[in-house]
């Protein structure tokens, strides 16, 4: 698969065109009766209000709270792209409730917070808690966000987890249970390498460390090199994870080691790095955008890498979505008074069982492979797999009520499951965008209304999305050319044709289809020289392109935008 | 207009039913595939965040912040419950979120903080000013609240207010204005009464003020008596309202007065007490639910009371939801920092004037009335009027203009005016509520299911709701009469007739139905005895009363619930 491009105009648009932002707060009940508002509000609301002040955990019936979840941050380590503050880290954060609505249908209010005082933000967030049923905290910089979650967690009796710690955490860690089952190795023997001393990387370790790994088989590099314990001014969680060992440098640490887990920095690893590891290595390079050592990179070095990236267009991708939305899903189903070891434990075993076992077919279909088999190339679950949702979730429920912090048990565990299919089976889900992916197949298209420039940026965007392959555009050559460099599209592998053009190559195909035309269609009444002059027409010619199989598909006649026309009928094609 | 009578089940079932709650969060941007998802999240929405990052203003360009408004409250004096705690609020919040969206198309976070304390609750909500647009503060005792929005107002910079506070002050100005105008009476002159001294009557008192009422013309008295300067222990706002004069009680403060307003106690006021009051004497009486003086009571007292309420089966509803949708959408749509006075003020007049105007077809046709003209029983507006949005709006957000608070001043108000149409044309709106409204015209409706106990619910439901009136049920009375009394229906003033039954008169009625079918329809084939057995059936009998102008419809082979049926049949008959 080719990686998906996203320009900056197209990013821009999509999060500020029609009302700002990504998200609408509507009604679920009914509303188009002055009869309904007095259910809704005053005087029918105070029922329901009486009867939570006489019973507190009935706000779990009469409001939203037990499927609303808060995802805050302030905005201090945002993505890539570090402290850029409350403001600007609200695109995220309504993203990312976005993806916990398509992922497992729970409802998001995104808060930012102007405060960069960790009392100050324990002090709000507590504040917060009858509103909500649970808490996402997002983008938070290291150190601050250990101790926030810590006092979060001891102090509210609702799920609290930091995503960026224990996402990547959770994930990496069945993959890594996968990787080891692949390469025959056993947990409380591998030599692991981590580069990166960041939330998710401290993270990483302990929940390596839960799963078997020996902390003293840990070495953890930062910007400053291996991480001993005779470095000076040693602050908490890097005194945590710090060697005693002999080891000064990454390169050194690398020698013999057999996983190598990077959260750091792209091409940090040489390939001669790589092959000191041990036999059958595990590199989990995760840095964003670019791996620590590129993927081809690493294949080329050795046959027997183990390997997964955080990108989608290698196999494996650690992806935080794995995880979240079924964690909280779970989580909030049996009203966990928080989210504890176990229930985390439970989702990487949750994950790393799902990938091991047989694929559903519109899986493969969605991301267009035939070989998502368990083995090197498939330790990780994709994140359109709709089973996400039915393992993880219980998995985690059941662990909650095991561990005794769940206040509402599942009693029926087939009604769950059906309740949790039902879900997916709604409108806004995972499943639309599933057999939306499902669909596209990359294909050589004719467009034969080239010279229209909103049809070359429509071809772009398919282009871009890899919709589409190799696009013929049909017209005048000069034209389309320079509509291109007007529009700074970017077709690279498109053909133009012009079949009225003087070039040979050009003459010598329309005399074929004219040739084959009138062969066929003879009995329709054409002569041949009629046939020369109707496959100079554009439509014809971009017609005949396909009849004889130097096409997939004719995209012609269309005049609108890209979204509203041209992606279903690719869909459709 | 009869009362809307709301039973406890209905409303526990309106918050519960399907999804606990009323609402929920959903994304408004394409997201049917993944290219969807890298737009809305990684790695498109880096783009957005840089922006932002850069330019700060840009928050509202790329998120929903320019529309959404927090609804925060402590829970500490909710509706007429008191301190029923934050999450026993929760339902009214997600309500008054539900009013913000129909009225004005504002989205609302409702947010519920386990905060009693002041300087923490205003900590708390300061932190999360790049989440939001404005704050409503909503249901915080006093005197908490003055000081909790005062320090807002002073510390933000975003519209900040305290509609419990200001809400009714604005409607209740408003209405003022008009009453005076009515009553040819000049504002400076006029003497006042309140009763009550919570958060309400304050504000209402500043208003007046600010209006043009003599501070020393005011007298208010709280559940001790008169509020007077010589009173031991008078905190703060108390202070503010004390007055000088020689007046001892509530009695002794009527005579003479011009007006009175109340927010205190239903009943407190006796008739005796208005008729001391000076000619053309103004009474608010807006104690919820039940007024200081009953409409009726004041009306037999004299003649000349010109009246408002806070409920709506009387003329001039003093209704908030006539102020704070407009008044925010008004402020957000300029960017004002603040709300401040010339703001409110402008909203009283914008209200006032409203009332003076013409009263569009429509808002007639809602309210089931022809006589809505300004004067004694229209000095307010209708809530459903969906010219409030288009003149309370503007003139906020010119008011913001005027005072140098708007940070993105209008340029074009005929744009602007057209936007807010088109903001009213929506689905889920005012527009909406108020075509269903127009269209109900209680009838007289003969339901030939009636065995049936799910028809003789939805019958109790549209009787509550005033859709119906006199309903009829056909069938056997002793059957029906099982059921009501099962259900425990209250179906006053309906009727139960059997066509089977030897009840002489029922015999006469089905004799001359028969009667009338047989001349009307002998051409098809019946003979009068035949047409005797046909009019003992309910279909047949139920028709004729309608055919006879005994009845305006007839509701029959109905069989699920009202909301999918019966409410949509009885609009369109």
């Amino acid at each position: 698969m080719s990686k998906m491009i996203i320009r900056k105009e197209d990013a821009l648009d999509y999060h500020s065109k029609g009302t700002p932002g990504k998200i609408e707060v509507i009604p679920t009940k009914d509303h188009k009766s002055q009869r309904d508002l007095a259910l809704a509000y005053s005087p029918g609301v105070a029922e329901p209000c009486l009867e939570i002040a006489a019973n507190p955990e009935d706000v779990y019936k009469y409001t939203v709270k037990g499927n609303l979840v808060a995802v805050i941050s302030n905005g201090t380590s945002v993505l890539g792209l570090g402290d850029i503050g409350p403001e600007a880290s609200k695109p995220v954060m309504e993203g990312k409730g976005i993806l916990f609505k398509i992922f497992a249908g729970i409802d998001v209010f995104d808060i930012e917070l102007n405060s960069r005082n960790i009392d100050e933000f324990v002090t709000v967030v507590k504040a917060m808690e009858p509103t909500f049923g649970g808490i996402n905290l997002e983008d938070i910089k290291a150190p601050d966000c250990f101790e926030i979650e810590k006092r979060l967690k001891e102090e509210m009796n609702i799920p609290v987890m930091h995503d960026d710690q224990h996402g990547t955490a959770i994930i990496s860690g069945a993959g890594l249970l996968n990787a080891l089952e692949v390469a025959g190795k056993k947990i409380e023997e591998v030599k692991v390498v981590v580069s990166g001393a960041g939330a998710a990387a401290i993270s990483c370790v302990r929940i390596f460390v839960d799963l078997g790994v020996r902390q003293q088989n840990i070495i953890v590099c930062d910007s400053r090199g291996v991480i001993r314990t005779d470095r000076e001014n040693l602050e908490g969680t890097k005194k945590e994870v710090a060697t005693a060992a002999d080891v000064h440098s990454l390169e050194d640490a690398m020698k013999g080691a057999d996983v190598f887990l990077g959260l750091s920095k792209g091409g940090l690893v040489k390939a001669e790095m790589l092959k000191e590891m041990a036999k059958n290595p595990i590199v989990f390079a995760l840095a964003d955008p670019n791996p620590e050592i590129d993927y081809d990179v690493a294949m080329n070095a050795r046959e027997d890498v183990i390997m997964a990236t955080g990108r989608s267009d290698y196999p494996n991708q650690v992806n935080n979505v794995l995880g979240f939305p079924f964690i909280f899903r779970g989580a909030l189903d049996v009203r966990a008074t928080t989210i504890n070891e176990e229930m985390k434990l439970a989702a990487v075993k949750a994950i790393a069982d799902l990938a091991r076992e047989p694929v559903p077919d519109i899986v493969g279909r969605a991301y267009n492979k035939t070989n998502l088999v368990f083995g090197k190339k498939y330790i990780i679950p994709k994140p359109l797999d709709p089973r996400l949702l039915t393992t993880v979730a219980p998995a985690v429920a059941k662990a909650a009520m095991d561990t005794g912090v769940a206040k509402h048990p599942i009693q029926d565990w087939d009604a769950y499951r059906s309740e949790l299919v039902r879900r997916l089976g709604g409108d806004d889900n995972v499943m639309r965008v599933l057999q939306s992916k499902a669909r596209q197949n990359p294909k050589r298209v004719v467009f034969t209304e080239a010279e229209d420039h909103r049809i070359l940026k429509a071809a772009q965007i398919a282009l871009d999305d890899g919709v589409i392959e190799k696009p013929v555009f049909i017209g005048n050559v000069a034209t389309i050319e320079q509509i291109i460099k007007e529009h700074r599209l970017e077709l690279e592998g498109a053909t133009i044709l012009d079949p009225k053009s003087d070039d040979e190559a050009v003459k010598a195909k329309v005399e074929e289809y004219a040739q084959a035309f009138f062969e066929k269609r003879n009995r329709r009444g054409f002569n041949l020289y009629e046939a020369r002059n109707i496959m100079k027409t554009r439509n014809y010619f971009g017609t005949m392109m396909v009849e004889k199989g130097e096409a997939d598909a004719l995209l012609s006649g269309i005049s609108r935008k890209y979204s509203d026309t041209i992606r279903p009928a690719l869909q459709i094609i």
